[in-house]
């Protein structure tokens, strides 16, 4: 039988030689190479030895990007910034999340031959196909649930983000679903807390959604922020579906990918994926894991929907890098795991005509606070701005166009259009 | 009613100033507060917005830690590093870990706002005391188990790492039982490997060490690794348990701290948390979180035992920061929550003295792999040479004058005393 791997690939950054590098990474994750074990026979070797595929220099720099790194004898000053890829014997974990991440990544970070150390990349065996069945939803599902099936899913964040009693929450989602918003969230703040617990949030939600949608036709998506303790998530899962609900949202970085795994073998909903914390993982370009492989992780263990930040948001990271984001979102992975990339933080109908240029697709969910909200008409208004932008982006024709024709872009352009407006502000 | 907090302490970087640089942490992790927000009245605000406890400025530097950071108009090139300290409303996300972690790290660290974030320090209300129980063995717990009393607990892990079969690793776990070893865990990369299935090495593991212990007398305390998925967890504690095993290990990041607690909830046996993937939290100094916060969450969760890396070990960490890990372990925690230090990583009979007069205390595990396995009259040598070691630290007498009536400690300082021998091999 051949044997199956995982290849991953790695940015090291390293004052040793490279290949040496390389080894010890590879000894260190699978059967210790460097130094004799008893009993690391050719057998065991064979059988699980983690495999250097390649070791490509990239630049060579003078300081280290991280604290810690021992310098061989005799070192010149120089720091060897590489692309490592290896591999690892599936066998050694078999088709784990946990156990894969404890082998991928491990004690890596910690060793004193490198002064950065990145996950990059993931390539996974088919075997994982059967132990995690992923997104049961994903963009069809997504749209037949909230009834949208042209243009992106048009969604906000109830806000304040915290602090709302439940009439006051009540209140706030009816004024949204009025505004003819196809999807709207819990902010990541917001799931249990004591003055509005969850039960009763749900209750108050769901009457307010229905209402609205006995009287237009369409019942708004409404991501139930679940996030809690392993066993919460069962029972907050079954309210939300008792309930009537459409959605569930979680913080993945607080259930663990374990934890998404578990609630995605028993749900029946959506899941949207907010990825909070996980900053503290990827801000350093020399540390942590990038999000092409995080990504992977978290559509395997189930996210229908994941959270990318956005164009001109206002989080440190790049339009490319979240160009790049998308892009890995949207890439079948192993044959499917089909999955929403959730734009959010700083949008307006402003930021659409860049992002669906940059994109080029629709199949995403598009979820802006203010530029809905503070849109001088009101929110039904800053709904309508938005959908017409995306219409404008892609019939190719500009927003300023388009908005001779579609007043509430006019004046969502004439709000919004000015520089850095649109970041000034929170979104979940 | 009395309002409770969280109050948590960062380590942050900033151009901006340092005042408002709090206050939109502050505000992005609770109500919002530097934009008006609709419906943020001040009720909303009295019941949940985050306070500012204190700003206190440490130094200024002329270069950012992370990239991403945007400057304010007019910026003079320095950045500000402080120590802020916010209170956060209880009520906003009651006694729950991952709700906390929404609250205290979320959003924060992409900030564009700040060159560095760092979560370094966490005090809880007690009213998480009754959601989380905390270990239920602890030094005390551990020590009964293990039938030491005195001294620290003397462990090795498994070795190599990955790959034995069943029938290796059973004669492998013979020889550590017989040499009359306290404790023997699995590596972290181990867990249910398709070669030697978790029911398996339980099965085969348990009639080595239940047959040394019917000729000894002492059972020694086997750790398995049971990292899995969720459900997977508690089959595997059960199956350890039924077995007559007296300790689990998991990989705390594998399984998230809310694995953790939901494991710790029917758990009847020691947890044993390994902290693998934690490098890529903690590595870079101005980012992610300092390990004095970590271990609080993790003891709450339910850690028994945690690793903290070791004097001189193989890894970046500095000894310093290794005796405030320990410290930090040792401190109560909402008046419990007693869970052991785990020393790992290059030690042997060499490391003892100084471990001993760094730390002033014998409770903890002290887990050593070729320090033991390489010792020059085999492994049962190499236990009773660092069972010498720290008795000889205890009695303040130097490890050589006492290695002068005992020759076992004579052959390890021989061995391992040159620097770094004992810091070139791999330990889990």
């Amino acid at each position: 039988m051949q044997q199956s791997f995982v290849r991953a690939t790695y940015l090291i950054e390293t004052p040793h030689e490279p290949q040496r590098a390389a080894a010890i990474m590879a000894g260190e994750q699978s059967t210790g190479t460097f130094v004799a074990v008893p009993g690391e026979t050719d057998e065991v070797k064979a059988r699980s030895a983690a495999r250097i595929v390649s070791v490509r220099l990239l630049e060579i720099v003078r300081e280290p990007s991280l604290p810690g790194a021992t310098v061989p004898a005799g070192h010149n000053g120089d720091y060897y910034r590489c692309e490592v890829t290896l591999d690892f014997p599936y066998a050694n974990f078999g088709p784990s999340i946990p156990n894969l991440m404890a082998t991928v990544a491990g004690n890596l970070y910690e060793l004193q031959e490198f002064s950065g150390l990145r996950l990059i990349d993931l390539t996974l065996p088919d075997e994982f196909v059967e132990a995690y069945p992923g997104p049961k939803f994903g963009m069809a599902g997504t749209r037949r649930l909230a009834g949208v099936y042209d243009g992106p899913i048009i969604g906000t964040i109830v806000k304040p983000s915290i602090g709302l009693t439940i009439e006051e929450l009540g209140a706030t989602v009816r004024g949204l679903a009025e505004a003819g918003l196809d999807f709207i969230k819990d902010d990541e703040l917001n799931a249990s807390p004591l003055f509005a617990p969850f039960e009763r949030k749900v209750k108050a939600v769901m009457e307010e959604i229905e209402r609205v949608a006995d009287r237009t036709g369409r019942k708004t998506m409404y991501a139930f922020n679940i996030t809690g303790d392993i066993d919460e998530l069962r029972r907050r899962h079954d309210l939300v579906l008792e309930a009537g609900g459409t959605c569930i949202m979680v913080s993945i970085q607080s259930i663990g990918l374990a934890g998404l795994a578990a609630l995605n073998r028993y749900s029946q909903l959506p899941i949207h994926g907010h990825r909070n914390q996980w900053g503290m993982m990827t801000r350093h370009p020399m540390l942590g894991m990038a999000f092409p492989a995080y990504q992977k992780l978290c559509r395997l263990a189930g996210a229908d929907h994941l959270h990318v930040n956005a164009l001109n948001s206002k989080f440190y990271e790049s339009n490319a890098s979240v160009i790049r984001s998308v892009e890995a979102i949207r890439e079948p992975l192993l044959g499917g795991y089909e999955a929403v990339p959730v734009l959010s933080s700083g949008q307006s109908a402003v930021t659409a005509a860049e992002t669906y240029r940059a994109l080029g697709t629709c199949d995403l969910l598009n979820v802006a606070g203010g530029g809905i909200m503070a849109h001088p008409d009101g929110p039904a208004a800053g709904v309508r701005s938005m959908r017409q932008a995306w219409e404008a982006a892609r019939q190719d024709v500009s927003a300023e166009d388009y908005a001779r024709s579609h007043p509430e872009l006019r004046r969502a352009l004439d709000k919004f259009g000015r520089p850095q407006v649109a970041q000034a502000e929170k979104e979940g």
